[in-house]
């Protein structure tokens, strides 16, 4: 994705929608630097040490799985409702990581493969990839449910001689189509994996950014046979750059202590290869913001969370107006959270058409086949709403329903 | 190595020579992350944007290649004269990850493998198995140099229809063995793999604790064919938890700037699966500390270098007292730097020997058969003394001598 850095420097006056980095407008990097040392003395005070002792052991290496689990499974209840115990979890060095170690740990075998939605995240694709690991995607007919195509998945690659070890999905205003999982199709999906043994890891960037309707339990809190490894990020909520995530466990994997045991010790060994341990000083300042907010992050991402649902609305709202004299011109979703909305084109529109777009009417759109595994999605794109303003959200959707047109009109004109 | 600290806390009253991390007192974190503020508006003053946005960006993901790579390549010019562009430098989540993604990167089909010097550094040992890469010691006959072993390595292994692409090796104070490579045989290495095509992988993490003789240059300071990657770490300059590390690459690529070009796009890709960025805060950490000590590291590790340094003698000092009577019951070399001595038993010393000489005798040796890649080593054992005070090299000396003879002791009254 390197390409699209480029694509923005080279078109300084473009409007994006491609980058789904969060809303820089809400990061107060300098306030939380400043619990950092509060949560030394809190450690110093916990551990009978004096402050000095607290700074010297938070500079070094650190265990493996983590400082700040108890925090981290206090703040999942809290803000997901997802239950686990300090000792399930393992703090990563930002979600990346706990996707990498848990795919690679998963899939010892050739034959283990990994399922996904379709279109995915451009990260689980990534990362099977670099591991070696076959991917493969839901085929989706129409009207079919999530678990049925998981089903249908499971038992055809079986067939194959594949083994499926894992089932990666973002149940919670998905990137990259800012779908929502219904609790009925989380119920179905947990008894699929349940009954084939598939590990659902279940990744929730976005859970905390909902603008309306009721909080859906994740996967792992309604998981009660030990299927669901809950992947979570600090990024979003409070900011990339502390790069602190994690991976939460289920109490038993598939009904067995001894085997989330086990398991827990094959990530703890991986992790230690792929990066030693992950930075203490950035588990401090997340460690240090969850125990000022007594757990909740709530408070913290309000504000994130009204601005991206502005940004939605103002998104909604510059559709129909862009596309008033025709709205059967293009169709798309309505985001009920999250970063992300999908729009159907009357045309393909793949990385060239991507280009000319750019060029021809300064606004980048990102093609949503980028993010299939199997060719498909070619009249789909991706429209970030994150990381604008509102002024360049109407002007860019302008822009771009300009150039649906133009495009139709070149077309009509050959 | 998860056990090592499950030994060191069931033995609280254990002497351990067996952690080779450094030394927390010369952490100075409080005042480290003070910089963090000053770098963001050292940055917003260089980009000609306020002190605020600056603080946003720093919040963000940021570029993959990093943040801080013109400080870093001032940085290793300045503090161990290797010259370097920042173009040519990717900052990574520790030197772990640099080492991880040029292993798996240079390794790309099944006949490429690694080469690396025995007994090595664990890190590349368990870097090398979760990629699935075969890693292959050097075979140390007698007397011979370095060079030609590795030239014979890379002969037998072409031979059998391998493809060496890299050799790891840390010539300066080595984990585990605190030896140190001569320039003669750097050059001889150098000519090597510059004849074969090999990569050099230069892990440098010590050599800024020297404690007599003067600087011999490294590897990538004397290459002239671009077959040196110099791997560079702030983990034991600054501290471990700042978990920021690099890979430099050679200007040419064995002769071809476009190798390079290629080789530096691979590994940010997958860099990018890896981690997706290297922590904003922790590069403005490192890079607020090289503003302020205008590139060179030299004046923040001198007390850390006198502090090994006085622990270097009083273990060599210990030793000589501890087998006054009969000093050619063991063997040890005098490392002149880094944090690591070895020494030779009369008898083999194995992970159970380890286990019984912690419960027996209150002191932690590091079996040198952990790091051998070949079973080899049995009658060496690690001694580290980074992170143990004067009084405790003393007080372990001693207890391991008296283990030592009444382990003979023993034996000869079996």
């Amino acid at each position: 994705m390197a390409f699209l850095s480029e694509i923005a420097m080279d078109n300084p006056s473009a409007i994006s929608f491609a980058s789904g980095a969060p809303a820089e407008a809400c990061f107060e990097l300098e306030r939380w630097l400043k619990v950092i040392p509060r949560f030394q003395h809190d450690i110093a005070a916990a551990r009978n040490i004096d402050a000095m002792a607290a700074g010297r052991m938070l500079g070094q290496y650190g265990r493996t799985s983590g400082l700040i689990n108890d925090l981290i499974a206090e703040n999942l209840l809290k803000d997901y409702g997802v239950e686990c115990t300090p000792d399930r979890v393992i703090v990563t060095n930002g979600c990346q990581e706990a996707l990498l170690m848990c795919l690679q740990t998963l899939c010892a075998s050739e034959d283990d493969v990994v399922l996904a939605r379709n279109p995915t995240y451009i990260g689980v694709t990534g990362a099977a990839a670099l591991s070696g690991i076959r991917l493969y995607p839901l085929e989706s007919n129409a009207d079919e449910s999530v678990a049925s195509s998981f089903r249908r998945a499971v038992l055809a690659l079986t067939l194959q001689g594949k083994r499926p070890r894992a089932f990666y999905l973002i149940p919670d205003f998905d990137n990259p189509t800012g779908d929502v999982l219904s609790v009925l199709d989380r119920r179905a999906v947990l008894a699929v994996a349940a009954e084939y043994g598939v590990v659902i890891l279940e990744d929730n960037p976005y859970g905390m950014f909902r603008f309306e309707g009721s909080l859906i339990p994740p996967l792992a809190a309604l998981d009660s046979s030990g299927t669901v490894i809950f992947l979570g990020t600090y990024s979003k909520t409070l900011c990339p750059a502390v790069r602190v995530g994690c991976a939460a466990l289920p109490e038993t994997l598939f009904g067995a202590v001894s085997g989330r045991l086990a398991l827990a010790k094959k990530l703890r060994e991986r992790k230690s290869f792929l990066s030693v341990t992950t930075s203490q000083i950035n588990q401090a300042l997340v460690g240090g913001i969850l125990l000022e907010e007594a757990g909740s992050l709530a408070r913290i991402v309000e504000p994130a969370r009204r601005f991206y649902q502005t940004n939605r609305d103002v998104m909604l709202q510059s559709i129909l107006a862009a596309f008033d004299d025709d709205r059967s011109l293009v169709k798309w979703n309505v985001p009920s959270g999250g970063f992300f909305l999908s729009m159907e084109l009357p045309f393909s529109f793949g990385k060239d058409d991507m280009m000319e777009c750019v060029a021809t009417h300064g606004v980048i759109a990102m093609p949503m086949s980028f993010f299939a595994l199997d060719g498909s999605q070619q009249n789909l794109v991706r429209l970030s709403f994150s990381n604008v303003t509102p002024e360049e959200i109407t002007s860019g959707v302008e822009r771009f329903a300009r150039y649906v047109r133009d495009r139709l009109n070149t077309v009509a004109g050959f």
